[in-house]
């Protein structure tokens, strides 16, 4: 029987602490393919634990496709080619890499680990509940294309308030993720412009990019953010002006308007504003976005609730400039918001009742001293690190001077069961733009306090 | 010195609205570029505020770039121009022309009105809530990219079941609409390739085409639906087999496997399915799929649920075939499935426990005897016309025999307030593709037997 020890101090589930040592053993091949699992009431009784935590473990399980139900059977762990389709998904795609190698190390410090313990969900719920008795049948209506409009409104009272932005809910699309919302703002641009991304930068970018079939180039960062000397052959930019990623360079304000002169240069030229970790600036306020500087209307600002939120809730939106969505309602408006309206009206509410707000500064305070611990524990400690990019955002650069290089630095650490991304990894196009030496880069998000002092004393002992 | 009043009553901390002074004062010139500011302690002094808030202020400026600090020196105004950005033109909505229209007549016999009086509610909106109580925070956790497993298992039951297909759940994946699914789908079977679509035939096609930037090219219909003949240059079809938009044709098993006899023929062609409306065949047993016969895997299978169930649950879900189901894994992967798994839980739930087979059947039920009432109630006036596509789906073509044109029988309509439209707009390429005359496209879904009644009535004198 499957024999497995709780960690009750943890804030995991217990559900899915169990959900996540199952699907461990099955990777690892230690529970074998067609082998019948335990029913749910007689591992609860072995473990001693409730009947529904092992069926909220099993739920996971089969709704990731691990384990199959048969009526009246029981519960048996699926056949080995669908688990290697996931095995293809390691090889061909980093984040998918993540989610599943993830599990095999025992601290994470990619970025793509997040905390949602913090998510208040029983206020969510409560507001999902309200939504369903007070909205009725209107959740069966469709939604208008760019959003529900109470969403649009309270979103357009988080930019005034928030991020200094100044724009009517007329102008903003609701969609479901970024990805969504790029393959609708190219084609309004227009497929034959030659759009340009950060180089270090999001990988994700540059592959919807590719996606889409557009030209695409690489531009290079300084100290002070993009440069923009490099921008001449380029119709479109994507930047993250408050909170570059991986760099955490947080653009001044001088390059914002050497980079909205630029845009003002032609007709043709637009500033796309990824606003991504906006929320997240730990000293003094949040810087306001490029966005609000934009006199002549050439900035698409867009953003994000997944990562703010939750990642199964796959709101975004963007602020499209009076050119841009006046086409849009021409050429796109017979489309149809992705988004449910059911979620729509219930973060609308979340907003208004100011949940968004104050579930921000509880995530602010949590990051913030999860940040602290890290940057303390290291600097307690015999590794000699120097730290960038740790005012804001999520992440932060930490450059080792143990003459180890980046490599050795990301292998040594596996060695001792954590899992971090040198910088190097972030660079598209690695001949074009140089890499500082030897960092790696730190997302403290997804780690409890004690989880990263255990893992500072195993990374003094990796990089000595 | 900078003399500044603050507000004691306001909500915003001293150290902003100091900030925002200071700010204002840059941008409007009045502290001049280059200019040097006081120290903090004398700030501080002269205002009778704490240091902690001049530093607040400072280091907010500091982040942005307005003021830089020059060691044992002080902080300096930087070169910049910046303007206020206050009152931006807000643009007024103009809302979908179609939307506002209907709303002006009584009887809207287009196909877009739909019947969502017959969706269970009170069942979905209690599954609604166990999924919240069941699922609770694995509701927060992102959807794999192809969509939930236990939703995509439920589909390849329903396909087996209802439309004579096998397919793996593997499969599957699940998207926010055919738009979103049709730009996923795109660049997997390559852009450069030459699409083909139904004329006539829904005029979203088109656009989504259009949209996605690929080379398309009309296919004509005879009275047995496509005609291969005039796909010799096309390389993927997209077609509607079980029943065709507008013309109601559900196309024979001879012309299916000439159909698949053409997609055979070479590697890079394929057809996709569009089974849309497939549910609603009020004659006879429902006709399987032309992906049921398909043996060589060319079929793209497309569907939604957003017209079976209801217009504001984007759930749509494609079959791939093997060759492109790699392909997406491949290259598609990082991407998150659009719709939140809390709508994916739900619709398994609701499929599992046969509400969506028993709906199915209760809409069959209010749509055929509508169906029947608008059929009666015309046999019975004094309007000589003749149906054809009243089999199946929710739309029929009525030709009217009083000698006026379509133009003339629509704008007649009009007039005494009933909306329809004529045959001939969902013809994209008109000069291509005769249009038969006097015909009128009738979607009766939307309205109330005693409705259709009342304007049969109308029509009568209408069109006298």
């Amino acid at each position: 029987m499957i024999t497995f020890i709780f960690d009750n101090k943890s804030a995991i589930p217990m559900y899915e602490q169990l959900y996540r040592f199952i699907k461990g053993e099955i990777s690892s091949g230690s529970i074998k393919s067609g082998e019948k699992l335990p029913s749910k009431r007689k591992l609860a009784e072995h473990l001693n634990i409730s009947i529904v935590t092992v069926e909220g473990a099993y739920n996971q399980l089969l709704a990731e496709g691990y384990i199959r139900s048969e009526p009246r059977s029981g519960y048996f762990v699926s056949p080995v080619e669908i688990r290697h389709n996931d095995n293809k998904n390691i090889v061909s795609t980093k984040s998918a890499e993540n989610r599943v190698i993830s599990n095999f190390y025992k601290y994470n410090f990619t970025t793509s680990s997040a905390s949602a313990e913090s998510f208040p969900f029983s206020l969510w719920a409560k507001l999902m509940r309200e939504t369903l008795s007070e909205k009725e049948r209107m959740l069966l209506l469709s939604s208008p294309a760019q959003g529900v409009y109470e969403l649009r409104k309270e979103i357009s009272e988080y930019l005034m308030n928030y991020r200094g932005v100044s724009v009517s809910p007329d102008s903003i699309v609701v969609g479901a993720g970024s990805e969504y919302l790029m393959s609708i703002m190219i084609p309004l641009i227009g497929r034959d412009k030659v759009f340009g991304y950060e180089d270090p930068g999001y990988p994700r970018i540059h592959k919807v990019l590719e996606r889409n079939d557009v030209k695409c180039k690489s531009v290079g960062l300084d100290e002070h953010g993009l440069i923009c000397e490099e921008l001449d052959d380029i119709d479109v930019i994507h930047v993250t002006p408050s909170h570059h990623f991986p760099l955490g360079v947080v653009m001044p304000v001088q390059r914002r308007m050497k980079l909205l002169a630029w845009a003002n240069k032609s007709d043709s030229r637009y500033v796309i504003e990824d606003d991504y970790d906006s929320e997240f600036r730990f000293t003094g306020k949040p810087i306001p976005a490029l966005k609000s500087l934009d006199e002549h209307d050439k900035v698409i600002y867009l953003n994000t609730f997944t990562r703010s939120l939750a990642p199964s809730l796959r709101i975004s939106y963007m602020v499209l400039p009076d050119s841009l969505i006046n086409k849009y309602r021409n050429e796109t408006n017979y489309f149809s918001c992705p988004v449910p309206t059911f979620e729509q009206f219930t973060l609308a509410s979340f907003m208004r009742k100011g949940g968004f707000e104050r579930h921000i500064g509880r995530m602010k305070n949590i990051c913030k001293s999860k940040r602290d611990a890290f940057v303390n524990e290291i600097t307690k400690s015999s590794i000699n690190a120097t730290f960038s990019g740790v005012n804001d955002g999520l992440h932060m650069l930490m450059q080792v001077n143990n003459s180890m290089t980046e490599k050795e630095l990301v292998k040594a650490a596996a060695s001792v069961n954590i899992l971090m991304r040198g910088l190097s990894e972030y660079y598209i196009e690695p001949h074009a733009h140089k890499c500082p030496e030897s960092t790696v880069v730190i997302g403290y998000a997804g780690l409890e306090e004690q989880e990263i002092h255990d893992a500072v004393k195993l990374l003094e002992k990796a990089w000595k």
